[in-house]
Order: C-alpha cells, then structure tokens, then sequence
C-alpha cells in the first residue's frame, strides 16, 4: 500500500472545451496543468475528474480514496448533485479528506456547505494583482517571498462574506484601487480546507511558479491528519470519562 | 414604527405535550418560558412559533420581519423543510437576521447549515454542571459571575465537531467526567450567531437567572448590525474603486 | 456620578510644535483635532494629554479615571516610562480601560507590550489609500460604506507582524502596490484593545468623517464591560466548584 | 551541518533541589526527564539548561542555536533577567525558534510577554484531571485518543486571562468542579507558541506516554518554518510592488 497523498483534481472543465481563448492557454483542461506541477512531487498521486465524466467525475470508490480534493468550478456549480456534495461535505468533516476550493469555487457548493458562506464578493476585469504573504510562519507560505506579481488576473473583491479563517494567509491588491483576503485556511469538522483566489480560466496563473508552490504545500497541509480515533455521530457516554 | 428587537422563539413543541414530565416543568412550551422572561425587557417584542403552526412557524411574513430568531429543536430535525432553512440561512448572511441555536439545536439545519458543522457531540445522562465564563468582556457576559451552577441538564460532551469560534465565551464541567464548549459566537456572512448548550426539555434551565440573562444579552448581541450599504450578490465593477 | 465614557486622547504632541507643514494641519496638535469631533457626542467626556505635559500626561488619578485611552506616538516611543506603560497595561487587562492605538502608535509601548508584538511593518510615500470594511457587522463599523478612499495617506504595507486579531475589520488598498490590514481588534486580559492605521501626521485623516465616525464607534466598543466579578491575581481556591 | 531540530529544556531546577518529595519524582529535574523522552526521536538534539546556570542558562550562544525553546518555571520568575527575555521575544517574533511553555510557565515573563497576557489564573488542590482532545486535526493531536486522565495534577481552573488562541487543542476537567484551557497554540511575529498545562513538580505527568507524546508533537510543530524571506524591522519602501 501506498503512502502517497492521493490527490483529485475536479474541474468544471467546459470554458477549455468552449471558448478558444482558454483552450489557448489550458489546451487539456486547467486540472491537468494542476496535476503536471503536482506530479513532479513523489508524494503525491494525482488524479483527474471532470463534471461530465461518469457519475459527475467521483464515483464513490474514487472519492472514497480522495485524500485531498481540489475544486474548479465557475459557470455549472448548480450542476452538480446534492448528494454528492453531501458525500464530499461528510468525507471533509469526518477528517478523511482536505478540500482546496480554486477560485471561482468560492460559490461552489462544496466550500459553500462546507464552510458555511453564500460565497459573495464583487469582481471585476482582468487585471495586474500583486498576492502578499500576509503568515510566513504557516505551512502553505513555506519558501515563498513577502509577496509577488501576477501581470493578470480576474477582479475579485472584498467585502467577500466568508467567515473569519482560522488562519489567514495571503491578501492581494488589485490595480483598480480593491483588495481581496485571497488565502483562508479553515479547520471544519476533523478536517481541513483551504481556499485561494488566483486562476481564471482566462489568465495563465497555474504555470506561476509561487501559485504552483501554494498549491503543492497546500495539498500537504490539507491531507488527513493522524487521528487516533474514530469520529462518530453522537455516541451515548454510559461511563465517567475517569473509569476508562 | 417601533424600535424594539423584534424576537421569534421557534420551538419544536412536541415533547412538551407527549411527555408529562416535560410538561410538568414547561406547560405551555419551554418557547413561552423564554418568552415570559424576555417579556420583561422593553426593548424586545418577542412572539413564539412552533413546527406544527402553519408554514412551519414562520410564513415569510414573520421571517421578514423578524431581527432575531431563536431555535429550539431536538427529535424532529429532519422535518424542517429545506426550502425554510434557505430562508432563514439567506436572511442571516444578509445580515437582516442574528440567529440563537440553543441546546439540541446543534443537529439542527439551521444551525449546521449557517455555521458549517455536522454538529456531532457525545451525550448521556443529565447531571451537574458548572458553566464558567470565559470571556467577561464579551457583550453577552455582562452582569454574569465567573461560573454558575446549573443542579441538573443533559451531558454534551466534547470532542464537539464545530469550527474554531470568533468568541468562546461559556465552558462547562459536568459531573461525570466531561466538559463542554457551550457558549460559540460565530460571525457568518454578515449575520451573528450564537450557540448555547443549557435547555434539555428535562431540565428547568429556562428558569435560572443566569441562563435567562444570558440569552437576553444574546439576543442584543445577535440583532441585525447598522449596516451602512445593501449587500448584493456578486456585483460587476465597472469603475475603480479611487474614482468614486 | 456621570454614566459617561471617560476618554483620554494622549499624543506625543512634537511634531506639531517643530515642523509647520504639520502645524498647518492641526495647529492646536492632533489629539486637539480628535477631541473636537469626539466632544460632539453627549456619551463622552474627553481630556488631552500629551508626553511633555507633568507625569508624561498620565498622573495617577487621571489614568485611574480613563475608560478608554487613546494613544497617538511616533518619534519619542523610548522616551515614554516603563513604569507607565506597565500601568497601562495593568488597567487594560482588568477590564478597567480600554485602548485605541492609532497610525505610528504600532511600535508604541503600550500596543506592544498588550498585544504582543514587535510591531514591525514596511512603510512609505504619502499616497492614496482605501479603506476597505471587511466585517460590517461589528459595532466599529456601523454605518460605514463598504469602502471610503482618503487622498493622501502615509504607505504602511504588509507584512505586518501582528497577531491575528479577534476581529479583522479594515484592511487598505495603497497606489504603489501595497496592502495592509488597517483595522484590528484584539481582545487581551478583560479589556479590548483596537488598533487603526490612518492618521499621519503630515495628512488630514482626523477630518475625515468616516474616520471620525472609526474612532467614535472605537471608543464606545473599547469602553469597559459591565463585568460581574472582580478580577484578581491567581487566587487559590478552597473549595468545590459545585459547592457554592 | 544537522538538520536536526535543536530544542533546549529550561528549568527554573529548585524545586527538585529542595523538596523531597519533587526528587523523589524528578531526581534530576523534571527537564532530564522531558529530555530523556524526547532524546527518542531521531529527528531531535536536545540540551539541558536551568537557572542557576551561567547565564541564567541561555547564553548567546547557546539560544542562537536554539530551534525550540522549553521553558519551565515557577516561583523564580522575577529573577529571570529582562535582557535574557528580550533576546527570548525577539528570537520568537523573527521566527527563528518556538517557544513551548508548560505549567506554572503561565506567569513566566517569556510567555506573558511574547503572547500578551497578565497569565492569571485560579489554582488549588492536586486531583484527578481529564485532559480532552478539542481539535484532532492539529498537528500537535496526532495519534491521540479523544481524553485521557492524569490521576493527580494541580488545579489549574478558569477563569484564564489568556488571549483567545488561534488554536485552542486541549480543553481540561478537575474533579472539583473546574475547567482550564490546557492546550493553546499561538502565532505571534513568524513564530509560534504553545503553552500546556499539565506539569506540577510534586505530579508525575512528565512520564504519562500522552503528555509525552504532547510535547514531542509540539516541538515538531513550534520548530521555526522555511520562512522565504527575511524578516527586518521597518523598511522603508522606495519602488513600486508591482515593478519589482
């Protein structure tokens, strides 16, 4: 049996089969950019899903052997089924699996349900963000500069109605006067999730090499932890907690 | 038109007339209880709803004109509608609406929804417990002691599978061994939340002064904030945000 | 006995004396400034205080009666008493007062030594800054528009070393690229502590009407809390929790 | 060169010294006995250090070769030079080494200074204590069960006049009614801080395979993180962030 983290990379996968302008930039579908940089970590083993694949791309034996999911969604989030999202949702919370929700995934229903939020924000153009390391000492930021520059990016801005985030990462600035909190970590249930605002279909930022590092130190932090014991709906306490 | 906090008390209502032993403490409902006590403030106007009224307890017209809903439920979660819980999860995110989840609402959509929690727990026989503030400066602690004895409520137990608070204001110690988060102030969207464990339909909590000065300072806490701007789905930017 | 909040505006008050292009803009220095729009408020009973006035402006019986100091420091944070500062504190963690640290006061005593930081950050030119309201519905931002632009203001960037705050409200938008998280309560001891960036000395901000309605809605929310017990150093307890 | 985490376990050392029924427990100091423990581990270098030594065991250059900073102390705090603690705070702030501060360590001036807080608490009787798992998906809970019990501590109890931790882990019962917040991990500057309470020199905690397990997951977790940049105090910002 294997060690290795085992990462799926769900993507909405249609604007790169529909608009020449992103097939351009993501001939195989940005999941497949994300797992090329992944792959290139031996501990990890990447799989790709896409929403028109067989049962929506996470069959149950798939997800059921998902360590951390990451999510691309924009145009079809009402798409996909309850009960998968409920799957997904319960998998998260029980501490068997990390999500990382990719930018317009802010109004997905996983990280919706799963973090509780509408998802709200305002955007705008694509233009010039600059993406600032606002934690050094954090697990995601490990290597990476006090910030960088993405020459193009979608408009995203605050206010952005998530919940405070048990650690908040990054903050970026965006050329038309907006900022974004652009990096939240969130512990749910047993589990873990991470959101990151860089990757419109339209801009190449999954080929920036600080994007591909936060993504690849954020599938490690977002993998299951070590837990020493089962977590179960609501167990009767017949004993004192000193007689065991 | 009024200025008072306009307070909905949402009770399941159903093991107060099946049970004589629950009836016996709260005869008309534990929601006309915390009703009688809320009843004394003058900057409230509280009225009650239970599941079996028409729509639930809360036709539109109530919900939207309600700053404060408290929820009691236990045995009948699952009857809730979903099409409700959506109502009362948008009206909080907007921020229209502070929501007070008391006791076995932890399992209820509402709460799970809004918060983002599968809201497991362990439970087991009432018993004593000690409630200890946590927070004295927070809002919903003024006038308590530093703790406060409570002869007999229904063991929660930790591990309690709910996210990090913004504020943990109340911990309980119980007899057999076990303690309890029991007092969670969440921000969510634009809305307010509060948890808070005392209210097993066995137990005459609603009748000790501290509990109910506890949740008349949660129901200040929770209502709607003066929000200077309407907060919208996901606006398009058209200017920058320096030209306005 | 007056129910009023007892404010003092403390200012290291030189550069108003030794260079004019800050004397044009608050002659009288700017804690004169902030007095003027915080005297308009009928709660508040506000007294100037300054580094070179008797007691480094903080006699005894003055601090002992300041519900909420408002702290304003740059050039001469050495210069200020250790044996003062170790009273500030004392006060702000009893609950007794609460602290309203302002622009250049991040490297001062007092906001160090409370909440727990070097204070470091990067700054530079004058420019342009938004202010952008990242939780609307704290009680600091009441009334606020989502975001308000002042023209000229001194850079302070990211990262900022600070500690997470209890409450994230403000974060600003600079011309040159930079962010910084402008607004930040901290809950510390029994009291509350809020820091807020704008304010150089070489820029109008203390004009600003929604500055002014920041440092308004501050000193209400740093204002001590009715708290219900008295607080007191490590006492040892005699008897069962349960008993009393 | 090792890569080695470099921990130092510091010891305020009396108590053993001078009570016979601490030596009996901890012959050679409860800091040999945590040494002895973590000396399991490979990954780990691990050097003695107490009061009494030269230097108040911390000379410089032992502490800029230090990744992990232990600290136990008790009744001696004040003797603890205030330059030694600055060196301390400062090392911290850069993220150049963790500190992990156990037991009485509350009131230590390491702490009390580096996380912000007065330390107080309320305190009694040795008895039994409940030691309950909050959040098993953090790294320093791995491989834990969900509680465990220590057969006799010192009464640590609420409440703590601690800032609220961005992780709180461990959650405590004592049989006479109490609760404490035993496990609290903080951020501050780049570094990290982890403060757990089990520990009194007349308790044999120190051998529970829990607790040791506690402290071995916390070293690993507080060491300093690949910080990509480095930290300075101040910077004066000449050129755009976005032309860099």
């Amino acid at each position: 049996m294997s060690n290795k983290i085992r990462v799926v990379v769900w993507n909405e996968f249609r604007h790169e089969k529909t608009k020449a302008h992103v097939k351009a930039i993501y001939p195989d579908g940005l999941h497949a950019t994300i797992k090329s940089f992944l792959d290139k970590n031996d501990d990890m083993e990447v799989t790709l899903a896409a929403l028109d694949d067989p049962d929506q791309g996470l069959p149950d034996e798939l997800l059921e052997n998902t360590d951390v999911l990451i999510w691309w969604g924009h145009a079809a989030h009402g798409e996909v089924k309850d009960e998968l999202v409920a799957k997904i949702q319960d998998r998260v919370y029980l501490g068997k699996m990390g999500l990382i929700a990719l930018h317009s995934a802010h109004m997905s229903k996983p990280f919706r349900n799963i973090v509780g939020t509408n998802g709200f924000l305002s955007w705008g153009r694509n233009q010039k963000e600059v993406v600032w390391n606002l934690l050094p000492q954090h697990p995601i930021c490990a290597g990476l500069p006090d910030h960088f520059v993405l020459e193009t990016e979608e408009l995203y801005s605050e206010p952005f109605y998530v919940p405070q985030p048990d650690a908040l990462i990054f903050g970026s600035w965006f050329e038309d006067g907006y900022i974004f909190r652009s990096g939240l970590c969130y512990l749910r249930g047993a589990g873990k999730v991470f959101y990151f605002q860089p990757g419109h279909e339209e801009c190449p930022s999954y080929y920036n090499e600080y994007v591909q590092k936060i993504i690849t130190n954020g599938v490690r932090w977002a993998a299951p932890a070590n837990i020493g014991f089962e977590i179960v709906c609501c167990p009767q306490l017949k004993t004192k907690a000193t007689e065991e």
